[in-house]
Protein backbone atom coordinates (compact mmCIF):
# COMPACT_ATOMS: atom_id res chain seq x y z
CA UNK A 1 0.00 0.00 0.00
CA UNK A 2 2.81 2.58 1.46
CA UNK A 3 4.56 1.29 -2.21
CA UNK A 4 1.34 2.49 -4.30
CA UNK A 5 1.07 6.09 -2.40
CA UNK A 6 4.60 6.84 -3.37
CA UNK A 7 4.39 5.90 -7.13
CA UNK A 8 1.02 7.47 -7.09
CA UNK A 9 2.13 10.68 -5.32
CA UNK A 10 5.00 11.69 -7.93
CA UNK A 11 4.40 14.91 -7.97
CA UNK A 12 4.82 15.77 -4.24
CA UNK A 13 8.40 15.26 -2.39
CA UNK A 14 7.82 12.47 -0.75
CA UNK A 15 9.80 10.94 2.56
CA UNK A 16 8.59 7.20 2.75
CA UNK A 17 9.39 5.96 6.37
CA UNK A 18 10.27 2.06 6.89
CA UNK A 19 11.94 -0.29 9.15
CA UNK A 20 13.61 -1.28 6.12
CA UNK A 21 15.95 0.58 3.66
CA UNK A 22 13.87 -1.38 0.57
CA UNK A 23 10.60 -1.02 1.85
CA UNK A 24 10.35 2.06 0.06
CA UNK A 25 10.67 2.70 -3.96
CA UNK A 26 13.31 4.26 -5.04
CA UNK A 27 12.50 7.65 -7.17
CA UNK A 28 13.39 11.10 -7.71
CA UNK A 29 10.55 12.53 -6.11
CA UNK A 30 10.97 10.32 -3.13
CA UNK A 31 13.51 10.44 -0.12
CA UNK A 32 13.79 7.24 2.48
CA UNK A 33 14.05 7.45 6.06
CA UNK A 34 15.04 3.98 7.44
CA UNK A 35 13.90 3.13 11.28
CA UNK A 36 12.03 2.24 13.74
CA UNK A 37 8.89 5.11 13.96
CA UNK A 38 9.17 4.63 18.09
CA UNK A 39 13.03 6.63 17.62
CA UNK A 40 12.56 10.47 17.72
CA UNK A 41 15.55 10.59 15.94
CA UNK A 42 13.73 9.02 13.34
CA UNK A 43 10.48 11.58 13.19
CA UNK A 44 13.03 14.37 13.37
CA UNK A 45 15.32 13.24 10.70
CA UNK A 46 11.82 12.62 8.36
CA UNK A 47 9.99 16.53 9.43
CA UNK A 48 13.21 18.36 9.24
CA UNK A 49 11.42 19.97 5.55
CA UNK A 50 8.61 20.40 6.95
CA UNK A 51 4.95 19.04 6.60
CA UNK A 52 1.99 19.31 4.40
CA UNK A 53 0.70 16.11 4.70
CA UNK A 54 1.27 12.23 6.60
CA UNK A 55 -0.08 9.61 5.52
CA UNK A 56 0.07 7.00 8.45
CA UNK A 57 -0.16 3.25 7.47
CA UNK A 58 2.27 1.27 9.78
CA UNK A 59 0.82 -0.70 12.25
CA UNK A 60 1.20 -3.80 14.31
CA UNK A 61 -1.84 -5.63 12.77
CA UNK A 62 -4.71 -8.35 14.74
CA UNK A 63 -2.72 -11.52 14.80
CA UNK A 64 0.70 -9.89 15.61
CA UNK A 65 -0.71 -7.64 18.21
CA UNK A 66 -2.63 -10.43 20.25
CA UNK A 67 0.67 -12.18 19.97
CA UNK A 68 2.80 -9.51 21.53
CA UNK A 69 0.48 -6.19 23.06
CA UNK A 70 3.21 -4.38 24.38
CA UNK A 71 4.98 -4.41 20.72
CA UNK A 72 1.50 -3.40 19.71
CA UNK A 73 0.96 -0.62 22.14
CA UNK A 74 4.31 0.94 21.52
CA UNK A 75 3.57 1.19 17.57
CA UNK A 76 0.12 1.45 17.31
CA UNK A 77 -0.91 3.99 20.23
CA UNK A 78 3.21 5.77 21.23
CA UNK A 79 4.58 6.17 17.91
CA UNK A 80 1.22 7.18 16.30
CA UNK A 81 0.98 9.67 18.79
CA UNK A 82 4.49 10.76 18.27
CA UNK A 83 3.97 11.35 14.77
CA UNK A 84 0.91 13.11 14.94
CA UNK A 85 2.43 15.52 17.22
CA UNK A 86 5.59 15.99 15.11
CA UNK A 87 4.04 16.43 12.09
CA UNK A 88 1.88 19.27 14.02
CA UNK A 89 5.22 20.73 14.98
CA UNK A 90 6.75 20.68 11.80
CA UNK A 91 3.33 21.66 9.60
CA UNK A 92 0.68 24.39 9.66
CA UNK A 93 -2.41 22.19 10.80
CA UNK A 94 -1.26 19.57 8.34
CA UNK A 95 -3.45 16.93 7.41
CA UNK A 96 -2.83 13.73 8.82
CA UNK A 97 -4.55 10.23 7.02
CA UNK A 98 -4.70 7.46 9.23
CA UNK A 99 -5.14 4.15 8.06
CA UNK A 100 -7.99 2.58 10.54
CA UNK A 101 -9.80 -0.54 10.60
CA UNK A 102 -13.01 -2.08 10.46
CA UNK A 103 -11.86 -3.71 13.70
CA UNK A 104 -12.98 -0.67 15.81
CA UNK A 105 -16.39 -2.17 15.61
CA UNK A 106 -15.49 -5.67 16.96
CA UNK A 107 -17.47 -8.56 16.63
CA UNK A 108 -19.79 -10.50 17.13
CA UNK A 109 -21.59 -7.14 14.34
CA UNK A 110 -24.51 -5.82 14.28
CA UNK A 111 -27.44 -6.84 11.40
CA UNK A 112 -25.65 -3.83 9.86
CA UNK A 113 -23.42 -1.57 9.63
CA UNK A 114 -23.72 2.15 8.88
CA UNK A 115 -21.87 5.72 9.94
CA UNK A 116 -24.20 5.44 13.20
CA UNK A 117 -22.75 1.62 14.74
CA UNK A 118 -20.84 2.10 18.12
CA UNK A 119 -17.23 1.09 18.27
CA UNK A 120 -16.49 -1.83 20.28
CA UNK A 121 -13.69 -3.37 19.10
CA UNK A 122 -12.46 -6.86 20.86
CA UNK A 123 -8.77 -7.01 19.00
CA UNK A 124 -6.43 -5.50 20.86
CA UNK A 125 -5.54 -4.09 17.21
CA UNK A 126 -9.15 -2.66 17.08
CA UNK A 127 -8.76 -0.76 20.48
CA UNK A 128 -5.61 0.56 19.32
CA UNK A 129 -7.39 2.16 16.49
CA UNK A 130 -10.08 3.40 18.47
CA UNK A 131 -7.88 5.09 20.97
CA UNK A 132 -6.02 6.86 17.85
CA UNK A 133 -8.91 7.81 15.90
CA UNK A 134 -10.12 9.51 19.36
CA UNK A 135 -6.83 11.13 19.76
CA UNK A 136 -6.52 12.30 15.86
CA UNK A 137 -10.16 14.14 16.31
CA UNK A 138 -9.11 15.70 19.15
CA UNK A 139 -5.98 17.16 18.05
CA UNK A 140 -8.43 18.17 14.67
CA UNK A 141 -10.59 19.89 17.40
CA UNK A 142 -8.09 21.81 18.78
CA UNK A 143 -6.68 23.05 15.09
CA UNK A 144 -3.24 21.21 15.60
CA UNK A 145 -3.92 18.86 12.76
CA UNK A 146 -6.18 17.72 9.82
CA UNK A 147 -6.91 14.32 10.96
CA UNK A 148 -9.00 11.77 8.92
CA UNK A 149 -9.01 8.45 9.98
CA UNK A 150 -10.27 6.15 7.00
CA UNK A 151 -11.31 2.35 8.15
CA UNK A 152 -10.57 -0.12 5.98
CA UNK A 153 -11.96 -3.77 5.45
CA UNK A 154 -9.95 -6.13 4.00
CA UNK A 155 -7.53 -5.44 1.52
CA UNK A 156 -6.47 -7.95 -1.02
CA UNK A 157 -4.65 -9.08 -2.13
CA UNK A 158 -1.24 -8.10 0.15
CA UNK A 159 1.82 -9.96 -0.62
CA UNK A 160 2.45 -13.26 0.50
CA UNK A 161 3.74 -14.46 3.27
CA UNK A 162 3.78 -13.55 7.35
CA UNK A 163 2.58 -10.36 7.65
CA UNK A 164 1.12 -10.50 11.43
CA UNK A 165 -2.79 -10.79 10.20
CA UNK A 166 -5.44 -13.48 10.85
CA UNK A 167 -7.06 -12.67 7.25
CA UNK A 168 -3.99 -13.48 5.39
CA UNK A 169 -6.05 -16.00 3.89
CA UNK A 170 -7.84 -13.71 2.08
CA UNK A 171 -5.37 -12.61 0.23
CA UNK A 172 -3.50 -16.17 0.34
CA UNK A 173 -6.64 -17.57 -2.00
CA UNK A 174 -5.15 -15.16 -3.93
CA UNK A 175 -1.90 -15.81 -5.05
CA UNK A 176 -2.80 -19.75 -4.72
CA UNK A 177 -5.36 -19.65 -7.41
CA UNK A 178 -3.01 -17.74 -9.37
CA UNK A 179 -0.44 -20.18 -9.12
CA UNK A 180 -2.54 -22.96 -9.85
CA UNK A 181 -1.99 -24.51 -6.11
CA UNK A 182 -4.46 -26.18 -3.50
CA UNK A 183 -5.95 -24.32 -0.97
CA UNK A 184 -8.13 -24.65 1.89
CA UNK A 185 -10.08 -22.18 3.55
CA UNK A 186 -10.57 -21.90 6.62
CA UNK A 187 -13.68 -20.15 6.39
CA UNK A 188 -16.84 -21.60 4.56
CA UNK A 189 -18.78 -20.86 1.06
CA UNK A 190 -21.08 -18.50 2.56
CA UNK A 191 -18.82 -16.62 4.47
CA UNK A 192 -19.41 -12.74 3.82
CA UNK A 193 -16.22 -10.45 4.06
CA UNK A 194 -16.08 -6.70 3.63
CA UNK A 195 -12.94 -6.60 0.79
CA UNK A 196 -11.44 -3.44 -1.34
CA UNK A 197 -8.30 -4.26 -3.85
CA UNK A 198 -4.77 -2.33 -2.81
CA UNK A 199 -5.31 -0.16 -5.87
CA UNK A 200 -8.72 1.42 -4.66
CA UNK A 201 -7.40 2.01 -1.04
CA UNK A 202 -4.43 3.91 -1.78
CA UNK A 203 -6.85 5.93 -4.75
CA UNK A 204 -9.15 6.60 -1.32
CA UNK A 205 -5.96 7.31 0.62
CA UNK A 206 -5.09 9.87 -2.40
CA UNK A 207 -8.50 11.60 -2.36
CA UNK A 208 -8.34 12.13 1.51
CA UNK A 209 -5.69 14.19 0.63
CA UNK A 210 -7.63 16.99 -1.06
CA UNK A 211 -10.97 16.22 0.72
CA UNK A 212 -12.22 18.43 3.52
CA UNK A 213 -15.36 18.04 4.87
CA UNK A 214 -17.40 21.16 5.36
CA UNK A 215 -15.25 22.32 8.90
CA UNK A 216 -18.59 22.79 10.93
CA UNK A 217 -19.22 19.23 10.05
CA UNK A 218 -15.82 17.89 10.14
CA UNK A 219 -15.68 14.18 9.74
CA UNK A 220 -12.99 12.86 11.85
CA UNK A 221 -13.36 9.12 11.03
CA UNK A 222 -15.39 7.11 8.00
CA UNK A 223 -16.07 3.63 7.27
CA UNK A 224 -14.78 3.43 3.57
CA UNK A 225 -16.60 1.70 0.97
CA UNK A 226 -16.17 -1.63 0.40
CA UNK A 227 -17.63 -5.02 -1.82
CA UNK A 228 -19.11 -7.13 0.64
CA UNK A 229 -18.59 -10.78 -0.90
CA UNK A 230 -19.99 -14.27 -0.51
CA UNK A 231 -16.38 -16.58 -0.18
CA UNK A 232 -17.93 -18.86 -2.87
CA UNK A 233 -18.95 -16.03 -5.37
CA UNK A 234 -15.21 -15.29 -4.91
CA UNK A 235 -13.61 -18.22 -5.23
CA UNK A 236 -15.90 -18.39 -8.61
CA UNK A 237 -14.53 -14.96 -9.98
CA UNK A 238 -10.84 -15.87 -8.98
CA UNK A 239 -11.43 -18.85 -11.14
CA UNK A 240 -13.79 -17.47 -14.38
CA UNK A 241 -10.27 -14.74 -14.54
CA UNK A 242 -7.61 -17.25 -14.17
CA UNK A 243 -8.60 -20.67 -15.48
CA UNK A 244 -8.33 -22.11 -12.02
CA UNK A 245 -9.85 -25.41 -11.57
CA UNK A 246 -12.31 -25.34 -8.52
CA UNK A 247 -12.02 -28.98 -7.47
CA UNK A 248 -8.55 -27.75 -6.11
CA UNK A 249 -10.59 -25.14 -3.49
CA UNK A 250 -11.29 -27.02 0.09
CA UNK A 251 -13.37 -25.59 2.60
CA UNK A 252 -12.30 -26.15 5.92
CA UNK A 253 -14.30 -23.65 8.31
CA UNK A 254 -12.37 -22.61 11.38
CA UNK A 255 -15.22 -21.06 14.00
CA UNK A 256 -12.89 -18.24 15.27
CA UNK A 257 -12.41 -17.15 12.04
CA UNK A 258 -15.78 -17.51 10.48
CA UNK A 259 -16.82 -15.66 13.19
CA UNK A 260 -14.53 -12.46 13.10
CA UNK A 261 -13.98 -12.35 9.47
CA UNK A 262 -17.20 -14.40 7.94
CA UNK A 263 -20.19 -12.82 9.34
CA UNK A 264 -19.64 -8.99 7.76
CA UNK A 265 -23.27 -7.93 7.53
CA UNK A 266 -24.66 -5.24 4.64
CA UNK A 267 -22.60 -2.31 5.23
CA UNK A 268 -23.25 1.42 4.40
CA UNK A 269 -20.83 4.28 3.83
CA UNK A 270 -22.99 7.15 3.68
CA UNK A 271 -20.80 9.87 4.65
CA UNK A 272 -18.19 8.14 2.88
CA UNK A 273 -20.21 7.91 -0.06
CA UNK A 274 -20.92 11.75 -0.19
CA UNK A 275 -17.14 12.72 0.35
CA UNK A 276 -16.66 10.56 -2.65
CA UNK A 277 -14.59 8.13 -1.16
CA UNK A 278 -15.37 4.49 -3.13
CA UNK A 279 -15.05 0.87 -3.57
CA UNK A 280 -13.94 -1.15 -6.30
CA UNK A 281 -17.45 -0.89 -7.77
CA UNK A 282 -17.63 -4.86 -8.39
CA UNK A 283 -16.53 -8.53 -7.40
CA UNK A 284 -14.96 -8.46 -11.19
CA UNK A 285 -13.42 -5.25 -10.76
CA UNK A 286 -12.19 -6.14 -7.39
CA UNK A 287 -10.63 -8.61 -8.63
CA UNK A 288 -9.03 -8.12 -11.52
CA UNK A 289 -7.20 -5.39 -9.32
CA UNK A 290 -6.49 -7.66 -6.95
CA UNK A 291 -4.69 -10.34 -9.38
CA UNK A 292 -3.40 -7.16 -11.22
CA UNK A 293 -1.15 -6.67 -7.93
CA UNK A 294 0.89 -9.98 -8.53
CA UNK B 1 -10.45 10.89 47.15
CA UNK B 2 -8.11 8.33 47.54
CA UNK B 3 -8.00 9.03 51.78
CA UNK B 4 -11.61 8.90 52.03
CA UNK B 5 -11.98 5.59 50.11
CA UNK B 6 -9.22 3.78 52.39
CA UNK B 7 -10.95 4.71 54.81
CA UNK B 8 -14.75 3.61 53.73
CA UNK B 9 -12.50 0.25 52.75
CA UNK B 10 -11.70 -0.76 55.99
CA UNK B 11 -12.82 -4.00 56.18
CA UNK B 12 -10.57 -5.25 53.28
CA UNK B 13 -6.73 -5.51 52.53
CA UNK B 14 -6.08 -1.93 50.54
CA UNK B 15 -2.70 -1.49 48.58
CA UNK B 16 -2.48 2.36 48.44
CA UNK B 17 -0.39 3.66 45.66
CA UNK B 18 1.18 7.41 45.79
CA UNK B 19 4.23 8.84 44.68
CA UNK B 20 4.13 10.03 48.19
CA UNK B 21 4.52 8.47 51.50
CA UNK B 22 2.46 10.46 53.23
CA UNK B 23 -0.36 10.15 50.28
CA UNK B 24 -1.56 7.14 52.07
CA UNK B 25 -3.48 7.08 55.34
CA UNK B 26 -1.88 4.90 57.97
CA UNK B 27 -3.68 2.26 59.24
CA UNK B 28 -4.07 -1.30 59.50
CA UNK B 29 -6.28 -2.29 56.63
CA UNK B 30 -3.28 -0.82 54.43
CA UNK B 31 -0.24 -1.04 53.06
CA UNK B 32 1.29 1.55 51.43
CA UNK B 33 3.43 1.68 48.21
CA UNK B 34 5.25 4.85 47.31
CA UNK B 35 6.67 5.03 43.75
CA UNK B 36 5.53 6.04 40.34
CA UNK B 37 2.74 4.34 38.46
CA UNK B 38 4.59 4.43 35.47
CA UNK B 39 7.66 2.25 37.06
CA UNK B 40 7.03 -1.23 36.73
CA UNK B 41 8.45 -2.39 39.37
CA UNK B 42 6.11 -0.26 41.91
CA UNK B 43 3.10 -2.46 39.66
CA UNK B 44 4.70 -5.83 40.36
CA UNK B 45 5.18 -5.26 44.15
CA UNK B 46 1.82 -3.48 44.75
CA UNK B 47 -0.03 -6.63 43.01
CA UNK B 48 1.98 -8.90 45.04
CA UNK B 49 -0.65 -10.08 46.60
CA UNK B 50 -3.14 -10.52 44.38
CA UNK B 51 -5.75 -8.57 42.95
CA UNK B 52 -9.63 -8.13 43.47
CA UNK B 53 -10.53 -4.88 42.47
CA UNK B 54 -8.67 -1.52 41.44
CA UNK B 55 -9.90 2.02 41.71
CA UNK B 56 -7.01 4.02 39.52
CA UNK B 57 -7.62 7.67 40.36
CA UNK B 58 -4.10 8.86 39.58
CA UNK B 59 -4.04 11.78 36.34
CA UNK B 60 -2.69 14.77 35.36
CA UNK B 61 -5.40 16.66 35.08
CA UNK B 62 -6.30 19.36 32.61
CA UNK B 63 -4.48 22.20 33.00
CA UNK B 64 -1.51 20.11 33.86
CA UNK B 65 -1.79 18.10 31.23
CA UNK B 66 -1.91 21.00 28.89
CA UNK B 67 1.25 22.24 30.22
CA UNK B 68 3.15 18.94 30.19
CA UNK B 69 1.37 16.81 27.63
CA UNK B 70 4.16 13.72 27.61
CA UNK B 71 4.26 13.83 30.73
CA UNK B 72 0.30 13.73 30.65
CA UNK B 73 0.41 10.73 27.70
CA UNK B 74 2.60 8.64 30.35
CA UNK B 75 0.68 8.70 33.75
CA UNK B 76 -2.85 9.33 31.73
CA UNK B 77 -2.59 6.56 28.69
CA UNK B 78 0.74 4.30 29.76
CA UNK B 79 0.76 3.85 33.26
CA UNK B 80 -3.34 2.97 33.16
CA UNK B 81 -2.54 1.05 30.64
CA UNK B 82 0.31 -0.85 32.06
CA UNK B 83 -2.03 -1.11 35.52
CA UNK B 84 -5.04 -2.45 34.09
CA UNK B 85 -2.58 -5.25 32.60
CA UNK B 86 -0.83 -5.96 36.03
CA UNK B 87 -4.49 -5.95 37.75
CA UNK B 88 -5.14 -8.43 34.86
CA UNK B 89 -2.64 -10.65 35.33
CA UNK B 90 -2.46 -10.76 39.01
CA UNK B 91 -6.30 -11.41 39.45
CA UNK B 92 -9.04 -13.54 38.11
CA UNK B 93 -11.26 -10.89 36.05
CA UNK B 94 -10.71 -7.94 38.65
CA UNK B 95 -13.11 -5.35 38.72
CA UNK B 96 -11.52 -2.01 37.61
CA UNK B 97 -12.54 0.92 38.03
CA UNK B 98 -11.42 4.25 36.73
CA UNK B 99 -12.21 7.77 37.30
CA UNK B 100 -13.06 9.57 34.21
CA UNK B 101 -14.18 12.70 33.72
CA UNK B 102 -17.04 15.18 32.31
CA UNK B 103 -13.91 16.50 30.23
CA UNK B 104 -14.67 13.77 27.77
CA UNK B 105 -17.59 15.47 26.22
CA UNK B 106 -15.17 18.73 25.57
CA UNK B 107 -17.07 21.96 24.58
CA UNK B 108 -18.95 23.85 24.01
CA UNK B 109 -21.45 21.29 24.95
CA UNK B 110 -24.93 20.62 23.48
CA UNK B 111 -27.60 22.09 25.01
CA UNK B 112 -28.46 18.65 27.03
CA UNK B 113 -26.43 16.22 27.90
CA UNK B 114 -27.34 12.63 28.12
CA UNK B 115 -25.96 8.84 28.02
CA UNK B 116 -26.07 9.16 24.48
CA UNK B 117 -24.11 12.28 24.21
CA UNK B 118 -21.09 11.60 21.48
CA UNK B 119 -17.18 11.93 23.37
CA UNK B 120 -15.53 14.89 21.91
CA UNK B 121 -13.02 16.10 23.78
CA UNK B 122 -10.73 18.99 23.56
CA UNK B 123 -8.46 19.22 26.40
CA UNK B 124 -5.59 16.35 26.27
CA UNK B 125 -6.57 15.23 29.43
CA UNK B 126 -10.70 14.41 27.78
CA UNK B 127 -8.45 12.49 25.12
CA UNK B 128 -6.67 10.74 27.50
CA UNK B 129 -9.63 9.59 29.47
CA UNK B 130 -11.75 9.16 25.98
CA UNK B 131 -9.11 6.37 25.20
CA UNK B 132 -8.46 4.62 28.21
CA UNK B 133 -12.69 4.42 28.48
CA UNK B 134 -12.53 2.80 24.83
CA UNK B 135 -9.59 0.28 26.66
CA UNK B 136 -10.70 -0.26 29.17
CA UNK B 137 -14.07 -1.85 27.37
CA UNK B 138 -12.08 -3.75 25.19
CA UNK B 139 -10.29 -5.55 27.90
CA UNK B 140 -13.86 -5.99 29.40
CA UNK B 141 -15.58 -7.66 26.37
CA UNK B 142 -12.10 -9.91 26.32
CA UNK B 143 -13.38 -11.07 30.05
CA UNK B 144 -9.78 -9.63 31.40
CA UNK B 145 -11.12 -7.53 33.40
CA UNK B 146 -14.37 -6.07 34.92
CA UNK B 147 -14.05 -2.56 33.81
CA UNK B 148 -16.07 0.81 34.31
CA UNK B 149 -15.38 3.69 33.99
CA UNK B 150 -17.26 6.65 36.04
CA UNK B 151 -17.44 10.13 34.72
CA UNK B 152 -17.15 12.44 37.22
CA UNK B 153 -17.59 16.24 37.46
CA UNK B 154 -16.41 18.99 39.42
CA UNK B 155 -15.42 17.43 42.77
CA UNK B 156 -15.38 20.30 45.55
CA UNK B 157 -13.84 20.60 47.91
CA UNK B 158 -10.54 19.20 46.72
CA UNK B 159 -7.52 20.42 48.95
CA UNK B 160 -6.20 23.86 48.33
CA UNK B 161 -3.27 24.58 46.58
CA UNK B 162 -1.76 24.17 43.52
CA UNK B 163 -3.33 20.77 41.81
CA UNK B 164 -3.23 21.41 38.07
CA UNK B 165 -6.57 21.84 37.56
CA UNK B 166 -8.29 24.81 35.67
CA UNK B 167 -11.29 23.93 37.64
CA UNK B 168 -9.23 24.58 41.08
CA UNK B 169 -11.07 28.22 41.93
CA UNK B 170 -14.12 26.31 42.09
CA UNK B 171 -13.06 24.65 45.45
CA UNK B 172 -10.75 27.63 46.19
CA UNK B 173 -14.06 29.44 46.66
CA UNK B 174 -14.71 27.51 49.49
CA UNK B 175 -11.85 27.15 51.29
CA UNK B 176 -11.86 30.99 50.96
CA UNK B 177 -15.32 32.19 52.21
CA UNK B 178 -14.98 29.50 55.00
CA UNK B 179 -12.25 31.24 56.32
CA UNK B 180 -13.65 34.83 55.53
CA UNK B 181 -11.53 35.81 53.20
CA UNK B 182 -12.02 38.10 49.56
CA UNK B 183 -12.37 36.03 46.63
CA UNK B 184 -12.64 36.67 43.11
CA UNK B 185 -14.36 34.41 41.21
CA UNK B 186 -13.70 33.93 37.38
CA UNK B 187 -16.69 33.15 35.90
CA UNK B 188 -20.14 34.55 35.90
CA UNK B 189 -22.98 34.74 38.42
CA UNK B 190 -24.82 32.80 35.89
CA UNK B 191 -22.14 30.23 34.95
CA UNK B 192 -23.73 26.66 35.38
CA UNK B 193 -21.57 23.33 36.72
CA UNK B 194 -22.05 19.98 37.25
CA UNK B 195 -20.78 19.57 40.99
CA UNK B 196 -20.48 16.73 43.40
CA UNK B 197 -18.91 16.36 47.05
CA UNK B 198 -15.94 13.95 47.82
CA UNK B 199 -18.08 12.37 49.99
CA UNK B 200 -20.58 11.78 47.13
CA UNK B 201 -17.84 10.70 44.72
CA UNK B 202 -16.43 8.52 46.97
CA UNK B 203 -20.01 6.79 47.83
CA UNK B 204 -20.35 5.87 44.12
CA UNK B 205 -17.00 4.27 43.85
CA UNK B 206 -17.29 2.30 46.85
CA UNK B 207 -21.15 1.43 45.17
CA UNK B 208 -19.35 0.95 41.93
CA UNK B 209 -16.95 -2.20 43.51
CA UNK B 210 -20.15 -3.97 44.39
CA UNK B 211 -22.19 -3.02 41.23
CA UNK B 212 -21.98 -5.31 38.05
CA UNK B 213 -24.58 -4.20 35.36
CA UNK B 214 -26.26 -7.44 33.63
CA UNK B 215 -23.31 -8.79 31.10
CA UNK B 216 -25.58 -9.22 28.20
CA UNK B 217 -26.16 -4.67 28.62
CA UNK B 218 -23.25 -4.38 30.12
CA UNK B 219 -22.52 -1.05 30.96
CA UNK B 220 -18.81 0.14 30.38
CA UNK B 221 -18.90 4.18 31.10
CA UNK B 222 -21.19 6.36 32.58
CA UNK B 223 -21.39 9.87 33.68
CA UNK B 224 -21.83 10.35 37.23
CA UNK B 225 -25.10 11.86 38.68
CA UNK B 226 -24.11 15.86 39.76
CA UNK B 227 -25.89 18.84 40.90
CA UNK B 228 -26.37 21.50 38.32
CA UNK B 229 -25.48 24.84 40.23
CA UNK B 230 -25.80 28.28 39.13
CA UNK B 231 -22.62 30.23 40.68
CA UNK B 232 -24.36 33.06 42.52
CA UNK B 233 -26.49 30.08 43.75
CA UNK B 234 -23.82 28.24 45.35
CA UNK B 235 -22.18 31.35 46.83
CA UNK B 236 -24.98 32.26 48.67
CA UNK B 237 -25.61 28.89 50.12
CA UNK B 238 -22.20 28.78 50.91
CA UNK B 239 -22.52 32.20 52.87
CA UNK B 240 -26.07 31.07 54.83
CA UNK B 241 -23.58 27.81 55.96
CA UNK B 242 -20.66 29.90 57.10
CA UNK B 243 -21.80 33.40 57.80
CA UNK B 244 -20.08 34.62 55.16
CA UNK B 245 -19.79 38.26 54.29
CA UNK B 246 -21.11 38.51 50.44
CA UNK B 247 -19.73 41.88 49.26
CA UNK B 248 -16.30 39.94 50.17
CA UNK B 249 -16.67 38.00 46.73
CA UNK B 250 -16.02 39.34 43.35
CA UNK B 251 -17.15 38.23 39.68
CA UNK B 252 -14.38 39.11 36.91
CA UNK B 253 -15.24 36.22 34.40
CA UNK B 254 -12.67 34.59 32.17
CA UNK B 255 -13.90 34.10 28.66
CA UNK B 256 -12.16 30.52 28.28
CA UNK B 257 -13.22 29.34 31.97
CA UNK B 258 -16.71 30.46 31.43
CA UNK B 259 -16.93 28.77 28.19
CA UNK B 260 -15.20 25.61 29.52
CA UNK B 261 -16.74 25.50 33.03
CA UNK B 262 -19.60 27.99 33.45
CA UNK B 263 -21.80 26.64 30.25
CA UNK B 264 -22.87 23.49 31.86
CA UNK B 265 -26.41 22.40 30.70
CA UNK B 266 -29.25 20.07 32.45
CA UNK B 267 -27.33 16.92 32.91
CA UNK B 268 -29.21 13.52 32.63
CA UNK B 269 -27.62 10.18 33.65
CA UNK B 270 -29.98 7.73 33.77
CA UNK B 271 -27.82 5.10 32.92
CA UNK B 272 -26.06 5.46 36.71
CA UNK B 273 -29.11 6.31 38.21
CA UNK B 274 -30.70 3.08 37.24
CA UNK B 275 -27.48 1.43 38.91
CA UNK B 276 -28.02 3.00 41.96
CA UNK B 277 -25.21 5.77 41.80
CA UNK B 278 -26.58 9.11 42.88
CA UNK B 279 -25.86 12.51 43.54
CA UNK B 280 -25.67 14.75 46.82
CA UNK B 281 -28.84 15.06 46.07
CA UNK B 282 -29.61 18.84 46.74
CA UNK B 283 -27.59 21.92 46.67
CA UNK B 284 -27.71 22.49 50.64
CA UNK B 285 -26.18 18.82 50.79
CA UNK B 286 -23.63 19.44 48.27
CA UNK B 287 -22.93 22.68 50.39
CA UNK B 288 -22.75 20.99 53.71
CA UNK B 289 -20.69 17.72 52.56
CA UNK B 290 -17.92 20.21 50.85
CA UNK B 291 -17.52 22.07 53.91
CA UNK B 292 -17.19 19.40 56.35
CA UNK B 293 -14.46 18.77 54.00
CA UNK B 294 -12.51 20.80 55.48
Amino acid sequence: MGRRLVERLDAHDVVGIDTVADGVPQQSHVETVCGDLCDPAVLEHAFAGGCDAVIHLATVPGGAAEQNPELARRVNVEATMALARQASLAGNVPRFVFASSIAVFGDPLPDNVDDSTPLAPKMYYGAHKAMMEEWLATMTRRGELSGVSLRLSGVVARPSGPSGMKFAFMSDVFHAMQAGKNFVLPVSENATSWLTSVECAAQNFVHSLVTQADPTQRVYALTLPAIRVRMADLVNEIARQTGYDLDRIDYQPDAALEAAFGNQPPLSTRTADALGYSSDGSLEALVGRALAEN
